[in-house]
């Protein structure tokens, strides 16, 4: 026997592991052994590891050998601390057998609970308890979620049977059956069973442990928790432990309760004791949102006008302690705490404590005051906050003004506002959603199985359940509004509706909802801009200092330039010239252009475009001050710019003077079978000099307007798309320098700017040593690289890209984040090979890779000097370079 | 003044430079030096070096400053060796000043005789030559010449002139014309170069001088030395060098002559002497076509049936001298030369010799039989083919009992035998070919302008000139046939039509001629295959002998299969079973497959295709023995094999009982926006495993069937087209090896087979380490890395690429040629990766590139494994593969 520790205890004050071993232990397991250590009152159990998942997982669904003999020394240790056997008929030991794995998967996963309950040990607990109804209940309870979790019977099987004997003997609640009646129902459940399976219920309490443990990692690999990990990029191979724990009930009477804390505020990062609880309840009721629960402070019930007592008035002794563990693990944690306690006859027991979920708001929040508190250093607090969670700050709120009226209000339990179309099913969602329409699920409370409607859901809202409801947990994490508990809102699925104080909302109606508030608007409520200062200014702040690179943002129109600024952009990192010819008059002299035969006819057509895109330039330039601004000369390939309905076509060929026939066979001859790789780029401006001369004039022209205007001139980087070869620089370089010369010779004004060029071509990439001899800066054009490292069209990709992502070929789309083993290479070897030719040549991103975290962070890697991004991304990308630089910093350090 | 020597000078039996030097001086400047040092007669001369082209060329037409002294040091000693002095009115020194560069370009460029004519030394040269005609006529030559040439004068204005006097006179030949005569149109001429420049005819033989040699040097950039150089792979920076000569004069009277030779026949390369001379002419008549010369032998005269004396003939002694010059020429250059000569009242001169230009035939017969003589090694023998002018003889010539009737016999110009419609122009040849038809070019006589018609036409006639004619020497480089001089050919082109033996021939008409017997015929006669015996055989012999890489043949078709296995492939290479489904029976089921709409659906359509796929692999097999035999899946986009035009959509409609719409929309719904990016390749594989399952499987069983049959067990490698991942890999191997069992479990017969990829985008390069893995071999798939790496759509680039050429952004064509800087990288790090994770990965080439000899020669350089090209390309990768064996091994000793 190998000497591998697979099992960990804890308990009584002591643990084989600890918080730090969070991998091994799972989040849940090493939070209880490092708790225990503490020596807070954690029931004593033992901790499954996730290799253990691991090696069951491959090795078709068995365990090392060593498991066995190592879960039965652990459960003697347990034993040992509760003073209790397991399976005694006298003094049974209980236990819990829960998930936890590295990262939080809340619901997700199975769980039993009473487990070791059997005809003899019911009678045990029964005596121990003194109270036979509730030990009936327990097992009565056990019975049915080990035969939903364990051995696949219906659940509601089990409901039916219950309705039954309600039925017969004329009860209507719960509550009003006695031991009897649980008795009875035992006897009718165990029956079920052995009917459903052909074999009995299990009465070993050691067959039933082994029969949970085996279902806890079996559900590692469940549908749910695979689209689960899909969504949250956690890789199988992480696993989950399994916790045995010694029970606890929360459900022994009056002086029982259960509840679920947080140790701030995680919606609002408010420092205030946070939470709910239940009296005389197990731990699931309050997690599933069954019964509306009691706030935990008196502050809070009165807040929300509750009239049941909270736990600081019902359970004062308890509460007492229970904040004093509170302040202990914050303090030991240095972080906010979400926590899940049970207290048995005014005996506390802390079954889970772990960093809670938060809004970005709470998380800004939380990490700003705590430095102040001297709890966690400026470092930690950049570091703690997740980059994309800021996007819920960046967007718009309920503008104060708006006159939309509250249809009604439930719990604030996800922040920010959403306006979209009514849908009562996640599938439903998804579709409208994967339309391009913006949507509202409705629901009477939500479970694992809307995962993705609430995903592809721009709100959620739901009738049942409260702040720590699954749809309130959920809706956090993935940033979306979310208004929960709307006890008066009655859902008719079937009619596709739902009413609310007297009015009726369909399918397909717009609704508006304010999760900040927990409103409910009827129609598209006015939005506005989010304020960015207070602790996200002072966290930013932060941020900026640790970060090396440069955030830049991909824009164009004076109001997308604005915007940018106005989030912290240090320059422009792309200017797509294209999109400037999109406008009503500008299209119909491009067309022109196009369609002339000649070269004197594309001059004339340039010419008058040319005031056009002077203006264009001259607004960035006064925006942008002494910012760089790389403007990208023409791209795309001239195809798209001409028209392809008919009515369009006609309207051209007035406008033209040409007839429809020629200008579609002018347009069909510039129709291409795979434009992406055609003519477009500096292949036209070679082909087509004029049209690079106009645009070059343009930035020049709007150089010295602006010059002649504010005193200040503007930072030019002229940036030529799609190059392929270092000759195609040096043809282009030495026009563009011929452009300059002429107006310096028209005007006195000598322009000033860089020359350089996008890599987005693999042989550009390859070759940049050579490219960077005419180039004094770079971009990586990512998305137009990774389409040909691949050679993959991002436009077509859909039809098989699903089946990629599921078959484990893509782990990630490689258009979202950066395909680091492949295009990174590509990378690395330009940025390697352009310094070596010209060390002070400047590099950067300028793809939609430039706003993803884990693309910034390889950015940081590679030592580039910018990222550029869209300009609603600029704080994430702040934020991400600041982290990327931080931990680089540690690694080297 | 530096010490740099930029002109060297040569005669009198010694020379400062010699043959090794032909990059400085040009090949024709240094075997004058050669010659020289030889002892050989040559007028004294010198040359200004290649160096001197390209600073002149750079620095806008000046000359570095030493040129001046070093020319005029130079004239000295030429006028030392000639006994006469430049400029001297009783004893003057003419000279000739030519072009000449490191590649032969014939007739492109310029040229100007008997400079040093003024009205001063024009009396000397009558004095001198007792012949006072003959000093007038030069004069007006020079002057005509130098005018074209160096000043720019319209030629036909001297034409006027000289038509002009004639009527005027009543004379109807030039030789009617005397010493009078001769002078009296000087004048006129002197006077129409004043009138139309405005200043007078430079009279100083020094100005004369640096004007004809300015005007060599411009000529380097001239258009039509830039297509040549084009269509030749010559780089501009070459240079030409400038050689300037003493006079000698072949039309001085009876006992003078001039002529061209060769040591062997370079159209058949039989060893006997061949040439032609004219008497009384200069140089240039022979070499323009527009007097038919006589033959040198007596035998060849005899042979052609001439009545004119052979040079043996004529002038038995200074022949006798010839021959053995001739000899001295052959061995000391150990190859065939190319002579020019001028006979000057019974004394030889010696203007030219250089290794000749020769068919393939006669390259082949020649080297050969130049081992068989001792004068050169097998080894040289090798090196010394081109290997893409093996291409000539591996087309079909004329099958012996062909029906089409003579139409005309002209002279054997250039060999080989091909069919086209009759045009008469250029344009014509090239806009006919560029539509895809075959098109024999018919000229009165053909000129440097005709070169891109004669590049686009199979074939080429002409009613004038020699064998050494413009069009002679042009078709022979180009590997086109040819048939020259046909004299009672007579060509309308306004009417486009050629009458001969009052046979009328018109534009569009097809003919059919044979090049190697001299024949113009009737219609479209049959062909028949080369035989690749003979000295092909022997020297393909040493060849293979030395080669390392083995060659295998892109192919399908049965015919294909065994015509390049007969022309030597060892394997395939590039088995492409989508051109497997085109078939009329196959592309319905295919057709019925692709509109499937579920599995059921496709694999029922599926199993349509699998007895037809199996019967084609078996007889791929069945030819191939156990040569290796890579068969690629199925890869092009699922929407090539649908129908288009509406009657055949009409048709499928009918036939795969769909409705006419639906069917449309199925189709639309395969339309990709970059299809070469798109759902293709392993894409299908992997969303569609069904097709590669009935592929793998209809390979299993005839490899099964022919093991069956004949006892030999195909030796199978299956490719996978287009991954970008190991993880494709990875699962379709996997599938794969689940077809293999099943064959197996179901026949009792184990396939045998190899698992292997195509490397065709820069991620399967950069990655090729992972998926080596998986892999027991790659292809590099050229044609895709190339669009890929370059972004550059093969299919679309047509509309830039001349553009891109013209300008030097591609110095070839990256489709014809790997592109080594960027398309070789990645080769490189794949086979550097892919072997380090592999040792014994077997590694090929199966794009375009396979049969191009610089491909090859890189492929070598790599250590590839082989190349595979199309079946007639088989000798031609044979022959490169081998020279780059020894070229490396050269290197590396």
């Amino acid at each position: 026997m190998s000497d591998h520790k697979w099992v960990y205890g804890f308990g009584g004050g002591t643990a084989d592991g600890d918080a730090s071993l969070k991998n091994l232990l799972g989040g849940k397991g090493a939070n209880l052994a490092e708790m225990s250590s503490l020596g807070l009152p954690v029931p004593p159990g033992f901790t499954l590891s996730t290799e253990v998942c691991t090696k069951y997982t491959q090795n078709q669904r068995t365990y090392p050998h060593e498991v066995t003999a190592q879960v039965k020394f652990a459960l003697r240790a347990v034993e040992t601390h509760a003073g209790k056997r397991f399976g005694d008929a006298d003094n049974p030991l209980l236990v819990s057998v829960r998930s936890g794995g590295r990262a939080s998967m809340p619901g997700m996963m199975d769980t039993v609970l009473n487990l070791g309950l059997n005809s003899e040990t019911v009678e045990g607990l029964a005596a121990l308890s003194g109270d036979r109804r509730f030990a009936f209940d327990s097992y009565r309870r056990f019975i049915q979620m080990y035969s939903d979790v364990v051995l696949g019977v219906d659940h509601d099987l089990f409901e039916e049977i219950l309705d039954e004997h309600k039925d017969v003997s004329g009860i209507q609640l719960d509550v009003e059956l006695d031991a009897d009646d649980w008795q009875k129902i035992v006897v009718q459940y165990l029956a079920l069973v052995e009917e459903e399976l052909g074999t009995p219920f299990p009465s070993n309490p050691v067959d039933q442990l082994w029969g949970a443990i085996g279902a806890v990692f079996d559900s590692w690999m469940n549908e749910r928790a695979k689209v689960y990990r899909a969504l949250h990029d956690i890789p199988v191979n992480w696993g989950t432990a399994v916790n045995v724990q010694a029970m606890v009930f929360g459900n022994m009477g009056p002086r029982s309760a259960t509840g679920v804390a947080f140790t701030r505020n995680p919606s609002t990062g408010e420092r205030a004791y946070y939470g709910e609880f239940l009296i005389n309840a197990q731990g699931e009721d309050v997690v599933a949102g069954i019964r509306t629960p009691q706030a935990l402070t008196q502050a809070a019930r009165e807040e929300m006008g509750d009239t049941l007592p909270s736990m600081e008035e019902a359970l004062p002794v308890v509460f007492a302690q229970l904040t004093q563990v509170f302040d202990q693990l914050e303090t030991h944690y240095c972080d906010m705490q979400d926590i899940e306690f049970t207290v048995e006859r005014d005996k506390l027991w802390m079954l889970q404590t772990r960093s809670g979920k938060r809004t970005a708001k709470a998380s800004l929040k939380i990490a700003v005051e705590m430095v102040h508190e001297g709890l966690i250093s400026q470092h930690d607090a950049v570091l703690r906050i997740e980059p994309a969670a800021l996007d819920q700050l960046l967007h718009p709120t309920l503008a104060a003004g708006h006159t939309c009226p509250i249809l009604a209000t439930g719990l604030p339990a996800s922040p920010g506002a959403a306006t979209g179309q009514v849908v009562f099913s996640a599938d439903e969602a998804v579709l409208l959603a994967g339309r391009g329409q913006s949507v509202i699920l409705v629901r009477l409370e939500t479970s694992p199985d809307d995962i993705h409607g609430m995903h592809a859901a721009g709100g959620i809202v739901t009738a049942r359940g409260g702040m720590t409801s699954h749809a309130a947990v959920v809706a956090r994490g993935m940033g979306r509004p979310c208004v929960c508990g709307i006890g008066d809102l009655l859902i008719d699925e079937a009619a596709k509706q739902f009413t609310v104080g007297g009015q009726i909302v369909r399918e397909g109606d717009t609704i508006t909802i304010d999760g900040s508030k927990g409103h409910v608007l009827a129609g598209a409520a006015q939005m506005e801009q989010p304020e960015l200062t207070g602790e996200f200014g002072t966290l930013m702040g932060w941020a900026d200092a640790a970060r090396r690179m440069k955030i830049r943002t991909n824009a164009e129109t004076p109001q997308d330039v604005q915007t940018a600024k106005d989030f912290g952009a240090e320059g422009i990192g792309l200017c797509r010239t294209e999109h400037m010819f999109f406008g009503e008059a500008r299209i119909a002299a491009m067309r022109e252009m196009i369609l002339a035969a000649t070269k004197t006819g594309r001059t004339k057509a340039l010419a008058k475009i040319l005031p056009m895109q002077t203006e264009d330039f001259t607004e960035i330039f006064r925006i942008m001050g002494e910012l760089p601004c790389t403007i990208r000369l023409l791209d795309p390939p001239l195809h798209e710019f001409l028209p392809h309905a008919p009515e369009d076509v006609r309207l051209v060929a007035i406008a033209t003077g040409m007839t429809v026939d020629k200008l579609m066979a002018r347009a069909a001859a510039l129709v291409e079978t795979n434009p992406m790789l055609g003519h477009r780029g500096c292949r036209l401006g070679i082909s087509y000099p004029e049209i690079y001369e106009m645009q070059t004039r343009a930035i020049f022209q709007a150089q010295a307007n602006v010059k002649a205007e504010t005193g200040v001139t503007a930072n030019v980087e002229i940036m030529i798309p799609l190059a392929a070869t270092a000759k195609e620089l040096e043809i282009l370089k030495s026009k563009i320098s011929a452009v300059a010369a002429t107006i310096e010779a028209a005007q006195g004004f000598a322009p000033t700017y860089l020359f350089g060029a996008m890599i987005e071509l693999p042989r550009a990439a390859l070759c940049a040593g050579e490219l960077a001899e005419f180039s004094s800066f770079f971009s990586f054009g990512t998305n137009d690289l990774t389409q040909t490292t691949f050679g993959l069209s991002r436009d077509d990709a859909s039809s098989f890209l699903h089946t990629y992502m599921s078959q484990g070929v893509f782990e990630k789309d490689p258009f979202v984040s950066i395909d680091e083993s492949g295009v990174g290479q590509l990378i690395a070897i330009a940025t390697k090979r352009s310094r070596a030719a010209r060390p002070d040549v400047k590099l950067g991103i300028c793809g939609e890779h430039g706003g993803d975290p884990a693309s910034i962070d390889f950015c940081e890697a590679q030592g580039l000097d910018y990222v550029s991004c869209s300009p609603f991304r600029v704080p994430i990308a702040r934020l991400a370079a600041a982290q990327a630089a931080m931990r680089r910093n540690h690694e080297t350090a």
